[in-house]
């Protein structure tokens, strides 16, 4: 019995990551700053990105859209881990705190969910420099996600 | 005595100009999602970009990334016409709200000062979708901006 | 028919008007505080408190607090003019930006709506200190409203 | 010698104890609402308040002014822990997700520091509901604090 019910869970969760591979996939964006999908669990998303030449900010360190958008991506995906087969995600609202350069070599967002509701689902995502093995936080966000229905 | 009072503030302009343009040069990520600095006055900057097919989300609208990108970077660029001669800006924290998905073909951003304070400026950026020749609001920003010490 | 049509939305905004004078004689803590309802119009309302020697933070200026509370029920208020007729809302995220002590006699807040969608309603609100017959700005928020059923 | 070390910076944190009680004590506002100072620890204030009749909003919950401002004060305080003698905090900008209703006796808000800059430091807040000895977290704030001089 027990073992059908977690075939169950697995399915539906296979059902999710599928999709969120599919999504991040129709977005040309992430693939423009050559962004990747390193994990999808339940409620959490973690999304990397290489810092390249061409994605920096006048001093030279990684561009707080950079930032933002895997941050964004990663919150908005952990958001869509909790929602029914045919619902999609908006980001409605977001800050973002810049704690310190991002002067790495990769950035990595970390998507979770602090309160899933019916109308909005209140994200967070923290986002690491990660250089010469070390890790350490160079911005933190908080913000609301909309769920939306998928018009196909 | 006006002509060189207004010279010189003219000059003082000059200066501050031709600094944010060539902090604008030296961004390469607005080079890479092809921004443009249309216009920089006392208190004011705008900068827009052309939507291009690299630059969308899973839906086909324009990315929360480069919607970010531009208002951060025309707040940031109105907060350091309000600085010294040898300062830059540092954006702090920055909140976005997403109004409507950036279906245009141009998005357009104006930032402005909202207060200028010795320790920080508040900021925010409005941003537009222009298609068809009309313009609509897709975003707000409102945010923090650091001076700093140019290091040179 | 015109006046007919005028009169139709006049007796639908008086509606509106009387339960938005009600729900605020409801918030004890509007009392506690001695806030007053100065307007009700359409997408706009606005709010004043007395500043006394108890509502004071530690150096003698306005309590953060007191500003936060009439700016939040001004832009709630301002978005319930925008509802249906047993539509209540409640604030979801609000963010404030403190520009300046809060050193009037008197506070005032304007609260309005930056977009009407049907799930959540965007709003900012403006806080002015009112002294010696002059008007400065001392807070702005910006935030999100989400509609919810009244429950009788 | 250890000992010597442990009890300057036992006589050091004294005096931050001291200095924040102080500080809290000068809030009329504090009182007003009847707010308590539970906890000063190094980076981390706790401040509590019993909800009261004269605090609600139109629903019968705590008003979200009242949440605002014990999460604001002990956010502020735990900045102050990190600052030198005669340096004060002033509160630049604060987002406050608000999750739950207030639904409780007893609202508890838990400061601490994310970031401690030269110019800002960036602080939460989690405020929890308390009923029938369970706890819920009711709302989170993120936002900056900025260091003043102490004038005397």
């Amino acid at each position: 019995m027990q073992s059908a019910l977690f075939l169950l869970i697995k399915v539906k969760f296979m059902e999710t990551f599928s999709k969120i591979t599919q999504s991040f996939k129709n977005q040309s964006f992430m693939k423009t700053i050559g962004a990747k999908l390193d994990l999808v669990d339940d409620g959490k998303v973690i999304i990397s990105v290489k810092l390249k030449e061409d994605m920096m900010q006048q001093h030279g360190f990684g561009h707080a859209g950079v930032t933002f958008s895997i941050g964004d991506s990663a919150a908005g995906y952990a958001a869509l881990t909790k929602m029914g087969e045919h619902q999609e995600v908006l980001t409605s609202e977001m800050k973002i705190h810049l704690l310190s350069p991002a002067d790495g070599k990769v950035l990595k967002a970390v998507g979770s969910v602090l309160k899933t509701g019916k109308r909005l689902i209140v994200v967070k995502s923290d986002i690491y420099s990660i250089k010469d093995e070390t890790e350490k936080m160079i911005a933190t966000m908080l913000g609301t996600m909309v769920p939306s229905i998928v018009s196909s």
